[in-house]
């Protein structure tokens, strides 16, 4: 069973060379994946000749319309041609199994919802992510697509997370936290209760341990941690911060003396498999989930190692059908809503 | 010039013991600060004898009764005689310059604003904290006092923070940025935008930035960060975890194989630097600004390096009177509050 990815190979900051790089990578590994490139042929074809890469494998859609990185993302909805546009709308019109972009985040999650359209029962998507933890990995979100959420958004945030956790994390009984503050009992502000109380008295979610802190994050305590985008966001990009502050002090000290320079030689080969562990580039790929279709976007800044890994992740939630399970888990539950917790899925 | 500063003996995980071998430890280099330990003086004599303190540098004012940590700041409120309470009680009654407790943090807070008050101007205090960052050190606020924030609130946080980088960190002209998401323009929740919108229009603070985003915190991009309650405090936290997983990581590696013990043998002076200056006891101590007195919170769970850490920054901010000087900068400021911003501090 053959999976076709949808690549707009003109969105961020290295495309399309990046995109062409990021495919070639990706192909190595699966021979049985097509890829469709939508962009402008006269510079992709030059790309796929220098990286050997041949129809049908390959083939390109042409177009020499593209999402600028700054466009607002009501302008780039005007435009009926551009290869984010045409990207995604093959995975509306069953052409292709997913579509991967390193563009405009705006623009592409606006254009995502209007085409693929949200599943049943979500009122919103949210962009997730793996992250490295102390006991492997975990996925996070809403990681910037809704500043501001109901506890109906974590509550729905929390089911799709859980499922992405089971099928693409592997995880058997995947346990689910919902991110707050303090140690003192009645904190948290009165969204993240609700969700609280929701999710205890709802079995939305198999295994849900309760609230956790922005410490229990990387400590991997839960499988999947649920937020609103604001705080995921900011979380995120400062886990981010806090990496390169580290790395930054390293690479000075390990410079910073005779000593320190031989260290580093004793140490390389193990500094290597923990850069490796904790490169954001291995983590690159935030699918929206909650959308009728796979959509997974990259870094604008990535290389062609990170793009690979975006593609990795849409061929994985194509290949485990992660839209299908969600979409059952969906109409497994609703019924479950009951008394006084105002739902939209209701209605 | 001398200093005294009031601690609670009885607050924190490892009370008495780490508070009075962290006052030895802070007195060692600070001659002209005198200390009154609130506590049980049957638990505090024998202390402060094995670490050689005596009177009148240090004195014991005795009370049997500590709020335990899990004490709901209601009920800690109750309480005429705990060493927390008569500690803040010195400094509303000018016997003391500065309280230091590393005791629960709620009923620090409670008691702290109703003792202390709130400087005029004021509406709400927050937890504020030096933090390092790629060019120096930082301050961010709030870091967990008030959940939800208005743009009045973060406006005077801004204020604040401004204040205590110039007295406390020494920077002339300190820049002050808005923590926030995304990099399209019309990010954000709408109280981020308007506090924005009222730092860019009334001159609150010599330096407004404007947003950054959680990467750039600990880059150093501004000097002052300022958040919301549990934004910071997520943001905290997480960059705390972070640092964590990082460490283990390293540990782990470091012990992994004879190359890389040999490494770690070399590189251990450089590492121990690094250490240093990322040691969260070095950071530890977290004033609540807005009060109309010195209130510094230690980590409940630090160690005695930790808690002198506290106590300098108690005794800089005593020697520097930056409660003075926030009075003076808000005297200066609300006639520069005009048309349509709602500000509590017109009432």
């Amino acid at each position: 069973l053959s999976i076709t990815l949808a690549v707009d190979a003109m969105g961020g900051d290295g495309a399309p060379d990046i995109v062409v790089k990021g495919v070639a990578l990706a192909l190595q590994s699966h021979l049985d994946v097509n890829v469709i490139l939508y962009g402008d042929s006269a510079r992709l074809i030059p790309l796929l000749t220098a990286e050997g890469i041949v129809a049908p494998q390959v083939t390109i859609q042409h177009t020499i319309e593209a999402i600028p990185g700054d466009m607002k993302p009501s302008a780039a909805l005007r435009n009926r041609s551009s290869s984010m546009r045409l990207a995604i709308e093959a995975v509306a019109e069953g052409k292709a199994d997913a579509v991967i972009s390193a563009g405009n985040t705006g623009a592409y999650m606006a254009l995502a919802k209007i085409i693929l359209k949200t599943l049943p029962g979500i009122d919103r998507p949210a962009i997730a992510r793996p992250i490295p933890t102390m006991r492997g990995e975990s996925v996070m979100l809403d990681l910037g697509a809704n500043i501001e959420c109901t506890a109906d958004n974590l509550a729905q945030f929390a089911l799709m997370g859980a499922v992405f956790a089971k099928k693409i994390l592997n995880l058997s009984s995947p346990s689910v936290g919902l991110l707050n503050v303090g140690e003192e009992h009645p904190k948290g502000n009165a969204i993240v209760k609700e969700t609280h109380q929701f999710l205890t008295e709802n079995k939305w979610v198999d295994n849900f341990h309760g609230f956790i802190e922005g410490d229990q994050i990387l400590a991997g305590v839960v499988d999947v941690v649920v937020t609103d985008g604001f705080t995921g966001n900011v979380a995120l990009k400062t886990a981010e911060g806090t990496y390169a502050l580290i790395k930054n002090f390293l690479d000075q000290g390990f410079r910073s003396s005779i000593f320190a320079k031989i260290g580093y030689l004793f140490s390389k080969p193990m500094l290597g498999k923990i850069g490796q562990k904790l490169d954001p580039r291995h983590y690159n790929g935030a699918p929206f989930l909650g959308l009728n279709g796979i959509a997974v976007k990259s870094h604008g800044g990535t290389d062609a190692y990170g793009f690979q890994s975006a593609l990795k992740v849409a061929i994985d939630m194509a290949g485990s059908k992660v839209i299908q399970h969600i979409r059952q888990e969906l109409e497994r539950h609703p019924a479950n809503i009951q008394t006084g917790f105002e739902s939209k899925l209701m209605q």
